[in-house]
């Protein structure tokens, strides 16, 4: 015996979110119908209200109902620094990190030609014709620190090479409040590599 | 900055789902955003009608979207033995464990009369009608072993004691591949009293 047919559906949808196996599954199914059924119906309604309105940023290709996101119709930021992220996720960091004023670009991705994602998939077109516009000074390649996020960011500056502007890379080096023993080896010679004056004040 | 305004709407939408947390709503959001649209859109669904049709079986109370249960229906069960649970969840988990043959019955909860849950909200007058039609001889309290689950169970054993039924309540012992070690004290000494005699056949 298991459960009846639409509670083995509804389990096995829940299997299409991130980190959830059958065990949670059920645990989901079981407390929505046991215990939050009117919690439930909002979720359903909100998914298929989301899925259906929310697309792609005309300007930066963030996540977003509107035709253009707040942070591109925003006037308080900096026109001359453009921040190039993967995805929606990594954008939110660095806005909660705070300290950056400037605009954002979102590949949603990063190269991967064994898998059919070239240039265009990750709105490279669009970013040139952004950065062609002219008041882009300095592109921030935040892709991440990752080999796939590497070769994103170098083929995204040979490309861009040809309009004059300036490109950075997030540094790289140990984390904050982490403890050395733990940092990995590569991390910790690109910081030794990188390692800066010292002074007492 | 955070998401735009239907996302955020969508990542606290998922935090009805037990265990998820607003780091967990977040990643479960861009999830389906960014790569699982179809699996979003048929999640959404299948929780709107699971949420519509399902309901209690009309014999057994388990979740079901029919009238009544396919267990309720199965000609090969006892009919003598009846096994009461709290949960969908636990019928489920009896009956993969295997060996029980009998019918079901199940509260979704136990008595909590400060929360308001009483003899009703737990089903009991129906769980009574179903001991009256008489087939019934033995009655499982398989409540969980809580202060709760105990008191409910010595509840309907005290309600339904007229009616004849033999009443029994799982074993209670040391878990099959555990450590003595690590079982609690108040498990370990029902153990020692319910210690049974042990010989080389």
């Amino acid at each position: 015996m298991r459960f009846s047919p639409l509670i083995e559906q509804l389990i096995e949808s829940f299997r299409v979110l991130p980190g959830v196996g059958p065990k949670t599954a059920q645990r989901m199914a079981m407390h929505l119908l046991e215990r939050e059924r009117e919690g439930g119906k909002r979720l359903s309604e909100v998914i298929a209200q989301a899925i259906d309105e929310v697309g792609y940023c005309q300007r930066c290709r963030t996540l977003t109902e509107a035709p253009v996101c707040a942070l591109c119709e925003s006037a308080r930021r900096d026109d001359s620094l453009l921040c190039v992220v993967e995805s929606p996720a990594d954008q939110l960091a660095i806005e909660e990190a705070g300290g950056f004023q400037g605009r954002y670009f979102v590949l949603h991705g990063h190269l991967s030609p064994l898998d059919g994602v070239g240039p265009e998939a990750i709105g490279l077109d669009l970013l040139e014709e952004r950065v062609g516009e002219g008041a882009i000074k300095e592109v921030v390649l935040a892709t991440n620190p990752t080999v796939e996020g590497e070769a994103t960011a170098h083929y995204i500056a040979s490309q861009l090479a040809r309009h004059g502007v300036a490109f950075s890379r997030l540094a790289y080096g140990v984390p904050m409040g982490g403890e050395l023993e733990y940092v990995d080896g590569g991390t910790l010679s690109r910081a030794f590599n990188g390692r800066l004056p010292f002074g007492l004040e």
